[in-house]
Formats: structure tokens, C-alpha cells, sequence
């Protein structure tokens, strides 16, 4: 029994060292490990089977509202990315530059794509001529790379994996609406598959998109109360296909530029799942998404029958979840300890006196709720469980918002505020620019979204005092 | 009825300009379009559709003999491709060189990868340690860059997609083992999925890869006679292990190298599809990974109750496999040269006298076949037709390639058919490399493969009339 002990006593607790557990819990889980490649991480089998399981889930509902994935290149000549003169502005300083194929030097620099809009509107350009072209929904899957001087594994890394959607539409009325659309497939996801709360709002002109006229974005709040931006979705206007020169004859019979759109959710989501869920005997993972759902320990394998008993089980779990086995000669408590670790929802045991009983002890990863569950009802009960693990990840997740999140009136109040204490702070703003480079410059808070739903907390300003137009969620990010 | 004779005319006959045909069928069946980029493609959503198929076939096998997806880094320094003599060898002139993050000059070149087997490598360097850890039975899904001088749509371009798998195991014998597993995995997929015969042989010393002990292929025959090795597998022994210090503490308690495996299947295979089955009228696709297996075009669909039988009998279709109907405004003509061009396994009509009979016309793309069927047998009658379609692509390639093989037996013999007709020639060899060289230079063939299953044609080598070791395919290849 001393191995349990080892594991656990491994991590860093998240009272003591919020970071450093973060990272232990990325390596002992084994999601990632750095790579000898500055920025760039190895995505390890289990982190790489999570982000499949997220992946399909995003990529059912892009297919269901009409969506198509494409492969568009990995380069991005030079000229091109300097066609829209904002977005090459926002991403020229941190793309990484190919200058040579072999010991060629090559006619004009690439860059490795940082985002997508330009190679999709070059393409674009091509396919799009009449309205009847309209709507474009395309997606793709994909890394992309930006150059970052400080890394951290999921959250900020030199080389990241996402998807990008970007659509074209007849009128600037259905690119808005597609934007809110997958905003909501977002936060569909992010709530109902990962268990993760999320504030639906938009960006400031500030904190937009580059080359966007509208960004919007769901917001998390992780364990220690700071934000993490956990998808977002743009609206460009007609920007771009002035830029690229994409026209399409309308049902006038006038020449017109299409209205675009780009939306993206990254694999930094993997970090909100582990900031939002997990706990100080590692990692908790959502059921919707968990690689294993369920792991079938025996207790007493060397016991005659035992073993034999578990792998029936275990064949019966996967007719309707994903069920795993340890069969290994490692003890009871080294394997409990290992699948805390790893986050796995249900952890089902079975020994000699449950199968006389023909029953078995189901714990919740969450809480460590044991049940006794006939062996009889597993098809009932375990799918049960698993809706009970989502939604005590769920809930747990907003009360822990609730908790941290406050108002704020005048600039003393959020100043102090936020000196003392993590979390979101609600509070007026009268639109300007230079009030909310105020708050992030004095009182360490940079605005997070303008929320949809709305709440009157003042008349004025939290910054300057004067009319306020809307409240925003302000707090420190990841 | 301008439109479908428009649309066939536009196809260059396979017989006038086998390479024009090929070009034209991948832009007009929506597969490619060229990019902005040299040497880069833009995958449209009808071949990336069929990619996610082929992929999906491939992946499920993957898993099923114990492989987990990871996710590694796309860049490579310098210095970690250096580390195996032979490998850098192959691969320093023509990879893409990163030189520059923004504006800063990085301190060491980063190449875009080319292959991951130093990627692989160092990671396992980190993870394995004891023969407890291994087989590691590692994949992944990504792209890779060669910097290509000539570039064809998905046969040969600067960046193009696969699967790379890199194993590790604790001896050699089971390392050989796996290599001859996935190869045996890759001819399963090629001939149960996607129709196309294979033979399964190794390269010779001079034909494998870049480091590897052995390299194993399946070869495929296109329509014009030409080889396309369309998946290969490798044996590496430990001399990556010793380049990169790789040891693991074995039964015996003994520090040893372990044995390596890679295997590789590309965004190529499209372009076997293509021409394997392809034909005058455009594309034609195996149902197994067809993104449509049966459109359904409504004929006379302004008559009343047309479309709305036709949409009855595609959401029953969607039960047993992918089905689309075509609700459009195009004439039926114009719809079935369409679905013929993007080769669509199976085109179900029906109109207004079906409906009154119950039943439906159903087409064949690969040889035109009708079958008048009752709409209450759909569910037996359309996965049967999607086999029949099935074998007669596998048995047609199996008899064009029959038809096109041919036995040589000494050099002027081989040389005269070689020039006169285009196929694979099987000849003895003895095992030397200047007769392989001497063939290439002189006859204008390459060696394909060393089949698994030998014959004896001769007992004397077809270059040089020494005593023959082995039976090898020669041809012309893509």
C-alpha cells in the first residue's frame, strides 16, 4: 500500500501551488509531456483519445447545422497573409517564417499558418460567384502555430490543435446569425458534454478578433478564479472579401461581397476541463468525454473466479459505455489511486464476497460516493451515475462561479476588490477605451466579455463615473 | 438535356490523355483545387469526406490490434533530424526549413516534419525504460512536407496527409511480427474497403526507406498500367534505439535496445481510387468509403407527391447506409452525368409511375446496371446492389491488372516489352544492385516488389543470366 501513498503525495496540493499542480497533474495523468521542440508539446495517448472524444462531439453538430470539413494548406505565403491589413497586423509579430525548401532559399517566405482566414478566402474567391454559391459552411481540423514566448501545456503553447469554421453568407443578417449559432454549439458543448459553465457574451473592440467587427466568446472561470476564453466565434462583415476581391452576382443581379464568419475551439480546452473539474488527487474528467468511463478493479484476483467475473462485467459495460479493465499485479490501492489520477468517472470493484452476492461497489470520482449495485442493473445504473457525475461536476462547478463572482461600483471598490480576492467582477462601463485600459493597467482587471444576458448594477461607470451602456465581466485570464 | 453532354464533354478521355483525364476528374468531381500555394492543394469537402471514410477504416483497425492516436510536434530541430545518419540522408533535401519566429532569428533551424521517426523517438527515449512498458504501439493523424520539385493533385504534393504509425517492441521478432501485421492491415483495407488488388511484397535494399532495415508494400496497378505503391511498412531493428540511446531493462536484467516498427498510409490512396476505377464519365467510387453510397434523384419532381416520396425513401435509406437526394432544379439529366462525375456508387430514380407501382429504378455506376426495385425491399436490395458494385470494381482492377502483367526472361526480352506495353513485369533477379540499376537506366523499369508469394519463372536473373535469387515485379511507377 505504499505506492497509493507515493502517487498522492506526488502532486503539489492547489492551495499550496495552483500552477505547479496544474502541471503535475498534466504529467502524472500522462496528457502531455514537453517535447524537445520549444513550445511544442507531445499530446499523449490519453489527452490525444479526450480531444478525439471532444472533437466528435463538436463534429456531429457542425455536421448537424449544415457544416463540411475541408484540409486547406499549412502555408501561408506572405502576400497573401498581408491582404487584410488588421489581421496581418495581429499575427505577423508571432507566426513562425519558412524561408528554405531543402537548400532552395525560396522566392517568398511562408508562414505556418496561425489561423486560416486568408488561405480560406483565397479559396474562397474561386468557388464563390452567384448566390446560389451561398451559404459556404466550411470547418477544418488542424493545428496551427504561434510563436509564444512563455508556454504553458493546453493553455499557451507555441503549436496548438483546433478546429476552425469559416462561412460566407448573402447577407451581413445570416453571418450574424451563424455567429451566435455556433456560440451556441459551444456552449452546448462546454456545458452539457465537459460540465463547464460558461458566460455567452462579446468581446470588446479591445480584446477582438483581428480583423473582426464582432468577436464573441464564452468565458470560464477555472478553480482559482481566473477566466479562461473557452471558444470563440467572429463576425468579419465584408472586410476580407473586399480585401481578396471575392463578388458574387446577387438575386438583383448586382455584384455583391459575401459576409464571412470564423470560429474556433482549441485544445486549451483540455486545460479548462482540468482547472474547472479537477482536484487535489488529480484529474476528474467529464463522462460525456472521458476516455474511460468506467474502470473495473477486482478485488482479490488471485481469488478463483474473480478475475473471470470482472472481464464478464467489464464485456457487459461496453455495450453501452467505454469500460476499461486493470488486470495488472498492482495492488487494490495503487490501482484506485491511479484511476483518481486519471479522472475516470466510475470505478467499479468487484471481489469473492460481491460475486456471491452478485453485486458490486460503483465510487463516484467526484464526490466518492460508493454505491452497492446489483449485478443485474449495471444497464440502469451505471448510465445513471454517469448523468450524476455531470451533473455534480456541473453544479459544483457554478456554485464554486456563484462564490467568486462579485459587483463592483466605483474604481476604489474594483481596484481593492481585486487586490484581495480572485474571481469575476461584475461591473458598469461606459464604452470606452481608455477606461478599460485603466482598470487593466491600475487594478490588474482586463474586460471579459459583455455579457448577453444583461444585469443593471449601476447608472454609472465603474471606472470614470460618467452614463454606463452595459455591464461587463471583468477579471484576470489565462 | 445540354447540360449532362456539356458536363461529359469536359472529361479528356482516359485513352486520348491519361494525365489530363486524371487532372480533370479531380477538378471537376470537386476533389482538389489548386492552392495559392506551391506545391499545397485545397482538399474540398467531397475528398475530405472520402479521407474521414478511409481514415475512419483504417483507425478502427488501428485499435483493434491494441494502437492509441498521439499527437506530436510539427516541427523538427535540426539537430534531433541529424541524429540518424541515414534518415537525415534521406530526407535534409527536401524538407522545409523554419528559420524565423516574428521578427527573431531562431538559434536553431526547425525543419516542418517530414516523418516523425525522430519525434517518436525521442519521446520514447523518456517513457520507456523497462520491458514492462513496451510494445508501445503508437499512431498518429497528421500532414506532412516534402518540398517537391513536380506536384500532382494528391500523388505527389509539398504537403500531403497520412497515418504514421511508430511502434517500439522488446525483441526483433516481434518487431518484424507488427511490421507484417499493418502491412496485412493496409491490403485489408485497400482490397475489402476500396476495391483495389494489391501485391504485398518487400522493396529491395535500394528501393526502402530512409534507415530501415526493410521496407514492406502493397502495390497497386492503375488504369494506364502504372504502379502505385500505395502503403508501406518498416523495420528498423534498434538503429534508431542506439542513435537516440533508447534502453530498456529487459527480463533478464539486462539493459537492451528495443525494436522499431513505422507504417505509413497517405492522402495518395485517393489518387489510386481514382485510377483504379475511374472512367470516362469521371469518378467512381467503392461504396465501403463513398461520402454518398446511393443518390436519390426524383424524376418529373414537380408532379404532386414526387419529392415527397423521394424524401420518404432517402430517410429510410439513412438507416442502413449514406444516402443523398438531389431536391435541385437541374434537369435529370443534368443530375445523373453530375452524380456519375462524382461517382456515386448507386442512383435510385423515381417518378410518379414508380410510386404508383411501389417501386424504384436503381443504377449502377461502375457498369450502368438497372434493377426496377420495390421500395418495401430497399433494406435487401440496396446493401446487396452496394457489394455487387463492390466486387465488380475489386474484379475488374484484379482482371485489367491480369490482363497487363507479363513474364520476362532475360534483359532484351524485358526491355522490348517494356517499351512496347505498359504493365508489371515479373522477372528473376539476382539480387544485385546494378542489375536493378541497369534495369532502371537501360529498360526503364523499376523494381515494385519482391512478392510474398514467389514464382519461379525462370531459374536465371533477367539482367545479367546469373543464378536467380527471386521472383520481383518491375514496372513503371507514380
Amino acid at each position: 500500500m505504499a505506492k497509493p501513498e507515493k502517487l498522492v503525495e506526488a502532486i503539489t496540493s492547489m492551495e499550496d501551488d495552483f500552477a505547479q499542480w496544474y502541471t503535475d497533474v498534466v504529467v502524472k495523468a500522462e496528457l502531455a509531456s514537453y517535447s524537445g521542440v520549444r513550445g511544442c508539446m507531445v499530446i499523449r495517448p490519453y489527452a490525444t483519445a479526450l480531444w478525439e472524444n471532444i472533437r466528435n462531439e463538436l463534429d456531429a453538430r457542425f455536421k448537424a447545422t449544415g457544416h463540411e470539413n475541408v484540409m486547406m494548406p499549412l502555408f501561408i505565403p506572405e502576400s497573401l497573409l498581408q491582404k487584410e491589413k488588421d489581421h496581418v497586423a495581429g499575427f505577423a509579430p508571432e507566426v513562425a517564417w519558412v524561408t528554405h525548401g531543402g537548400d532552395e532559399l525560396l522566392p517568398e517566405r511562408l508562414c505556418v499558418r496561425p489561423t486560416s482566414e486568408t488561405l480560406f478566402c483565397d479559396h474562397y474567391k474561386d468557388i464563390i460567384h452567384s448566390y446560389r454559391d451561398l451559404p459556404k459552411l466550411y470547418n477544418q481540423w488542424c493545428s496551427v502555430v504561434r510563436w509564444e514566448k512563455t508556454t504553458r501545456p493546453f493553455l499557451r503553447t507555441t503549436e496548438f490543435f483546433w478546429q476552425e469554421g469559416h462561412t460566407m453568407h448573402e447577407t451581413a443578417a445570416e453571418a450574424v446569425e451563424e455567429t451566435e449559432r455556433m456560440l451556441g454549439v459551444y456552449a452546448d458543448v462546454a456545458e452539457n458534454c465537459l460540465a463547464i459553465p460558461v458566460i455567452k457574451g462579446r468581446k470588446t473592440d479591445k480584446e477582438k478578433f483581428a480583423g473582426a467587427l464582432a468577436t464573441y466568446t464564452i468565458e470560464a472561470m477555472m478553480h482559482d478564479g481566473k477566466a479562461l476564453q473557452s471558444g470563440t466565434s467572429h463576425y468579419f462583415g465584408d472586410g476580407f472579401s473586399r480585401a481578396f476581391g471575392i463578388q458574387f452576382t446577387g438575386r438583383q443581379n448586382t455584384l455583391e461581397y459575401p459576409h464571412q464568419t470564423s470560429w474556433g475551439m482549441s485544445s486549451r480546452i483540455i486545460g479548462a476541463i482540468i482547472m474547472t473539474h479537477g482536484d487535489n488527487s488529480g484529474l476528474v474528467l467529464p463522462p460525456a468525454v472521458a476516455p474511460v468511463q468506467v474502470i473495473v478493479v477486482p478485488v482479490a484476483p488471485h481469488k478463483p473466479g474473480v478475475v473471470e467475473k470482472a472481464r464478464e462485467v467489464t464485456a457487459a459495460l461496453r455495450a453501452f459505455c467505454r469500460a476499461g479493465i486493470d488486470e495488472t499485479d498492482n495492488s487494490a490501492g495503487w490501482k484506485f489511486a491511479e484511476y483518481e489520477m486519471k479522472g475516470v468517472p466510475l470505478r467499479l470493484e468487484i471481489g469473492p464476497r460481491d460475486i456471491e452476492n452478485n453485486r458490486c461497489v460503483i465510487v463516484r470520482r467526484d464526490n466518492r460516493e460508493k454505491a452497492e449495485v446489483s449485478l443485474d442493473s449495471l444497464g440502469e445504473a451505471v448510465p445513471r451515475l454517469l448523468g450524476d457525475v455531470h451533473k455534480g461536476l456541473f453544479d459544483k462547478a457554478a456554485a464554486s462561479r456563484a462564490a467568486m463572482t462579485y459587483e463592483a461600483l466605483d474604481f476604489e471598490d474594483i481596484k481593492k476588490q481585486a487586490a484581495e480576492k480572485p474571481g469575476f467582477f461584475k461591473a458598469m462601463w461606459c464604452g470606452n477605451g481608455e477606461c478599460e485600459e485603466k482598470l487593466k493597467q491600475q487594478a490588474g482587471v482586463t474586460s471579459r466579455c459583455i455579457p448577453f444576458r444583461q444585469e443593471k448594477i449601476a447608472d454609472t461607470c465603474v471606472c470614470c463615473g460618467g452614463p454606463a451602456k452595459e455591464m461587463l465581466y471583468w477579471g484576470k485570464a489565462y
